[in-house]
Parts: C-alpha cells; sequence; structure tokens
C-alpha cells in the first residue's frame, strides 16, 4: 500500500507542530504544499525532495503528490493549520477516488492546531462554547450558502469564527457579513481579529461588531464573533460558560 | 508578574501534544488538572508538583491553581484537547478577574488539537467546510438554547461536530439531537463517530443519521453529522469543498 499523509502544520512556526506530525515528514521521501508552508519547514528537512506550488492549484498539488505516491514514495502534503479545516484532506480523498486508486493508495491525515484555536488563545477565550466556522471565501461555495449560515449562526447566538475575510476582490465581504450578523445582534457584541498567528506580527485586536464592520482585515486574518453573552475581560474576549461560582462577580 | 499557562494537551498521547506545550509545562513549578489528565503526563513531569482534583469541581481548580501562582510560582493548568473549546481558559480568565487579581497573573492560553480536528481526521475530512460545534451537555447550558442550536445548525447545512453527546444521566440525548436534526436533513446524512481518538481503544465508525439516532455512544466520543453533500468515499467521511476538478468523477 502506498501512503500519503495529509500533515497540518499549525498556525506558524514550527513549536506548534505536533511530534506526530514531525514524524510523518521525518517518513517521507517527498514534501509537498504550497510554497509559503514549504518555506516554513524547508530548513528543517533539508534532504527531502520538496514540491511547491502556487496558491489556488489545489487539485494539481494533489495530483502530483498521488503521482509520486504511485511511484513508490512517501509523501507528505502539508496545509496550515489543520489539515481537516479548508485544508488539503478532502480533495485528497476525492482525487485519489477520481483515479480510481482507492486500493493502492492509504491516506493518512494528521490533524494540526487550526486558526480558530490558535487566534481565539490570542484573544482569550471566545470560543469556549459552542461555535460555527465559516469561510467567506465565494470562490467554491455560492454567497447565498454563505449568508444563509451567517444568518443561522446569528440566530443560534454561537460565537463565530471567520475565515478567509478578505482578499482584494473581495474588499466588502466582512462588511457584508457583519451587516447581516447586525440584524440578529447589538452593535455591542464583543468581537475580534487576529492577524499573522503565530508568525512575525501576530496581532490580536478585540472590538466591538459594529465597529468590526468598518475594519479593513487582509486574508492572513481570522475573525472572532462572540456570542451575546461574550464579555471583554480586562481586555481579553472571553464567553462564560456559566459556572456558578463566578456569576455573582460579573 | 506571576504566570499561568492553560494548556491543551491534544486528543491522548503525548505525540499529539505541541512543543509549545511541552515547554511550558517544562517552565512550570506547579502542573494543576483533572485526574485524568495528570495521569497522561506525570511520568515526564516526575520531579513537578501535580495537583489533581476530580471532575465537575472546575471552579475549585482554578482556585488551586490561583493560589499557587499568587505565591509566586508558574503554574500550568492542563486540559484535554484545546483550552478554548469547552476546557478551562474561559473559566481561568473568570476567576482571576473575580479575585481583582487582572494586574497580577497573567494568564497564557496554548492552544491543542480539539477532539473536533482529531476526530474529523480519524473518519476522513467531514469538517473541510462551514462547521458548528455543539455540546449536548444541559449541565451549564439550558436545553432550549441547545435545541436552538441544532434546528439553526441543521437549517444552515453546516457540518456538525457534538461534544459530550452522552452520560449516564443524559444517556438518550443524543437520540433527541437527531430527531431535531432529522426535521430538516435526510435520514441518509452521512454521519460518524469516534471513541477514544488518540488513546487505546480508539474506534472510528461512519454511518447515517437515521442510524446515529439509535445508537448508544459513551462520553469519550465525538459525534460528527456530515452537510447535505457529505459523502462516504470508500469508508472515509468526506465533505467536499466544490472543486471543479473532481465534480465530474462524483
Ligand atoms: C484556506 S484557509 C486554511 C485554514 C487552515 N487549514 C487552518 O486550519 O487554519 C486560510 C484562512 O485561514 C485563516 N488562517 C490560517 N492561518 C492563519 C494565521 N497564521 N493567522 C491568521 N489567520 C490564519 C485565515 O482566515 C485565512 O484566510
Ligand atoms: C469537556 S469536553 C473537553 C473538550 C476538549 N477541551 C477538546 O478541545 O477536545 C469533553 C468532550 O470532548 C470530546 N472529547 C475530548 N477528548 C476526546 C477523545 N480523546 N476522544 C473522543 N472524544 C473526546 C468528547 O465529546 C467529550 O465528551
Amino acid at each position: 500500500m502506498k501512503k500519503i499523509f495529509v500533515v497540518g502544520l499549525g498556525p506558524g512556526n514550527l513549536s506548534q507542530m505536533t511530534n506526530r506530525a514531525l514524524e510523518a515528514l521525518e517518513k517521507s521521501d517527498v514534501i509537498a504544499g504550497y510554497t509559503v508552508y514549504i518555506d516554513l519547514i524547508k530548513d528543517r528537512f533539508k534532504g527531502t525532495q520538496m514540491i511547491s506550488t502556487a496558491m489556488k492549484k489545489e487539485a494539481d498539488r494533489c495530483n502530483l503528490a498521488v503521482d509520486e505516491a504511485v511511484k513508490g514514495k512517501t509523501v507528505s502534503m502539508v496545509c496550515s493549520g489543520d489539515a481537516g479545516v479548508y485544508g488539503m484532506a478532502g480533495l485528497m480523498y476525492e482525487i485519489v477516488h477520481a483515479r480510481g486508486l482507492d486500493e493502492d493508495v492509504e491516506i493518512e491525515v494528521i490533524p494540526g492546531i487550526t486558526a480558530a484555536c490558535s487566534g481565539a488563545a490570542v484573544l482569550g477565550a471566545p470560543l469556549i462554547h459552542d461555535f460555527t466556522v465559516i469561510s467567506l471565501s465565494d470562490l467554491l461555495t455560492p454567497w447565498e450558502l454563505i449568508e444563509k449560515r451567517l444568518e443561522c449562526a446569528a440566530v443560534g447566538d454561537f460565537s463565530i469564527c471567520l475565515y478567509n475575510p478578505s482578499s482584494i476582490k473581495r474588499y466588502d465581504y466582512l462588511q457584508k457579513a457583519c451587516d447581516i450578523l447586525l440584524k440578529h445582534r447589538e452593535p455591542e457584541n464583543v468581537a475580534g481579529y487576529v492577524q499573522n498567528i503565530g508568525r512575525e506580527g501576530e496581532t490580536g485586536i478585540i472590538t466591538d461588531l459594529k465597529t468590526l464592520r468598518d475594519t479593513k482585515v487582509d486574508m492572513f486574518t481570522t475573525v472572532f464573533i462572540g456570542n451575546s453573552k461574550t464579555k471583554n475581560i480586562n481586555g481579553k474576549m472571553v464567553t462564560p460558560r456559566g459556572y456558578k461560582e463566578v456569576e455573582g462577580s460579573k
């Protein structure tokens, strides 16, 4: 059986990878991934063959990795954060299946820390209770479905974590998303965002929903909107879970 | 400034912890946590003072940790999975604040791999697109709010990940939850669950929503319900993201 690991690298520097992920990379003959992620790890794995491809070529990248596996090489496909949250794990299964290689190539997904969790840790504890994760990218998802999910997340009073909040073409998507949330939530609902999590220039900002609406963020940013009970405690964004012991003191 | 780390250990064995988490534990004079998690790490940190307390004493455990920090010790509070997803990060901020120690005790949350991500990796890629995380425990949350969130998650066609799906008292909660989801989703909607993720006895099962409804799971289980497009590909649970390149082959 040929083997492909799909490996989540965590938010940035190697100290936020797991040993299980490091071990998979050590076992691999070939490491494939988007250029930026290959750059993060190439010094550590000098002898290993690297295949790096540009953004938006996800299917090509998977196909190249499958080609190498078919030749008998152990391959790791690396992703930032978790391989299973807007990562390459799903497409890898789909492509191996589409190529009729289900019985020849085994896929092992190695989880990593996703931006929801690493970003939450920077801000405090915004996702400590029920939450939703929504991507604002409409490259592969109709905008109407994104709107519907935002609406449902707002009505269900979830904490909300937004991935891909912005790009040059989609500069006003965060504003559109906040306008939907503002139909069901107070303008003062605590919100925040973290840029460059785990990387140079990591910056966490805590604000409120109405201010977030008029904020420009870039694509290296993850956005957090608390539920209606989320508080700003001394500059940290904290969603209560409802422990009686601390209720009195609020 | 006194220091408390709130550390996510990941799903089970030490190989799924990050080095950042290991380093925090190494720096600590005291490690506090629920007995089961202390047992996981005590061999590795033999010289370190351990404070382990029974379940359901979360506030006591935080207060003991804060007491040690106030004495000048560096303290780590450990949690399974991620410290910020139904973990101790939020309560720690609340308790430090309630005790008026905001200016004396610094809290650093160190993220870990949460059960949603580690369990998803076992099943395939169920959470690769937008998803919600909901706990079925009504110890601290009114059941009506849990129902409302299930309803919103079903209507929004999110993939859904359920924590705390069951306990001895709440043996029929998963059934009640599935009944709500079945109002909006097909009985054949792909679903699955993983028991003992990253631990001895790890077992992942893929099924459908109507079968899940009549399944008994224990509290060491995380449950996954796909969105309406989620497939069973050769025994793996895969939610498509919509790449054109593989559409034709579906
Ligand atoms: C295609 S998704 C990849 C997500 C990744 N697989 C994960 O689990 O974190 C890219 C989006 O993830 C978020 N993201 C990933 N890494 C980040 C980081 N280091 N800092 C801030 N946001 C990040 C941003 O919202 C970005 O637009
Ligand atoms: C109080 S929550 C703690 C969650 C943890 N902080 C995390 O991020 O994974 C406990 C629930 O998490 C899920 N869980 C945590 N660790 C698990 C594991 N190793 N295997 C299966 N489920 C797990 C189960 O649903 C369990 O009932």
